[in-house]
């Protein structure tokens, strides 16, 4: 098995964005830097779309003007249209994700278009990148189940990541927006996905909302999938999926990820340090297991 | 795949055995009387220890004369020595758990004997049970690692089961103390551990110290085992194992089960309501995830 994983934090965007109240930009700022000193080099951080309806993101041009530019760091956003391409390159990102659901229903929800719409803006913001510098990831939401619509058909998750990398994406997401996967239910759903895309092009984008998230990895790292998101202290959810509670928590999939002979050089205690740090000033719960027993430890 | 399982939620005993207070009995009885109405037929509700060393078991007799009898309901409870069974046949519980470590440390400190001095109490323990009546479940404690001398020599784990096997226990239980395993390590365990003892003789008690504990025991079902320890709102941990924290939660091993294919008949959203009733009241932390979002769904 490979000894290096893609590791990437998104809890500055997809562990904020669905709050009722909005984290100051210097704070989100602190939070960056704490991930950075803790040895994370992957960080999505903003959401380019409208600040009217995503009022937690309002501040991602501000913010991306001050992030701390590491080298070997790299950030990230999401950007649904053509306009947020245009912010996330004026940012100077280094990859946009962009999204779209194996659910019409959703779809509409949350993008306000249907599949062709949708696929169509995927490739004018293909077409707006700066070759050889900016990546695209592309996101496949609700790959096991809809909120809307319920069960999803794993051959329509298939296809979306074969036609997006078609399009010219670098790799493909498979996003448990409002986690519904299960082990069981994963392994049947790679089976159809690999069948039609290399494990070294798909990524898992899991939350964790009934606890299934690391044994859902597990079974994709057996897959020999190596790119997974996360978010510190297991923050998130997502405004438009009812029901949907915290990513899977960076520092549990940390332990997963070693167990499996893979070493992100990330220090887990300073982790979870900068996590339980951010949960008490925001009173929210700390949803990372292995990161509340790190700072039982420590204490 | 068989479609049953052999849940026994420990709640009860091992739930509320650690806490620094003491749950009056009449909550505890208020407590199996909710776990029944939700499904649940295997109840973990007592230890038959020293109770000046375990003061929160020390109700375990007064605890067990007032248990609701339900036609197809069983009740278990930890037994160290002849004493402790003694009070067990006279609690009239349908089965013991008696307990051996992996780890020699582990054992002198939490029992106070050796490898041998354990065995030998199990021996007087099996003489005095009402054959065919009292079943006997052994515990193999710290399968994983011990938080004195470190990771575990599985072929230990593999031997101590078959040595409990052939005293005559009717089956044995992993037990991770302190929520050491991963998907990885169960693998590698199972695999010495099935070569000795038969899949369906042996049984999981996983502690979710760092969020593994659903992915190894999905490991576990898929090697064919189907008993499973597990209590609600994920309480629970070992108050001789520092850093040990909750069991894994019946509500999200509930959620694997299903997955698997299996029922349980037990409702989920009403263990859910019973066990987060439990925490407002003791002032704990619903470490269930998919308990907490079966409530949120409800309110």
């Amino acid at each position: 098995m490979p000894e290096t994983a893609i590791l990437t934090d998104v809890v500055v965007r997809d562990g904020l964005q669905a709050l009722k109240t909005v984290v100051p930009t210097q704070r989100k700022i602190e939070l960056v830097r704490a991930l950075i000193a803790a040895g994370c080099t992957r960080l999505e951080v903003a959401s380019f779309v409208n600040p009217k309806l995503v009022p937690t993101m309002a501040d991602a041009d501000e913010l991306c003007g001050q992030l701390p530019r590491a080298a070997g760091v790299q950030y990230g956003g999401v950007v649904l249209d053509s306009r947020g391409m245009d912010r996330l390159l004026e940012a100077d990102l280094d990859w946009g994700g962009v999204v779209i659901a194996a659910s019409d229903t959703f779809l509409e929800r949350n993008q306000r278009c249907d599949r062709a719409g949708a696929l169509a803006r995927i490739v004018e913001i293909e077409r707006m990148r700066r070759d050889g510098k900016t990546r695209i990831s592309g996101y496949v939401s609700c790959c096991f189940a809809c909120p809307y619509e319920g069960p999803t058909d794993f051959e329509v998750v298939a296809e979306l990541c074969d036609t997006l990398l078609q399009l010219g994406v670098d790799d493909v997401y498979l996003a448990d927006t409002n986690g519904h996967g299960t082990p069981p239910k994963t392994r049947e759903l790679l089976n159809r996905v690999l069948a039609r895309v290399p494990a070294d092009r798909l990524g898992c984008h899991f939350h964790d909302t009934h606890g299934q998230a690391i044994a859902n990895l597990d079974v994709a790292l057996l897959a020999g999938i190596r790119a997974v998101d996360a978010a510190t202290a297991g923050l998130g959810g997502c405004m438009f999926a009812p029901g949907a509670t915290g990513n899977v928590a960076s520092e549990d999939v940390l332990v997963l990820l070693a167990a499996h002979g893979i070493d992100t050089g990330i220090d887990a205690q300073r982790m979870a340090i900068a996590g339980q740090s951010l949960c008490d000033e925001l009173g929210l719960l700390n949803n990372s297991k292995s990161g509340q027993a790190l700072l039982a430890a420590y204490q």
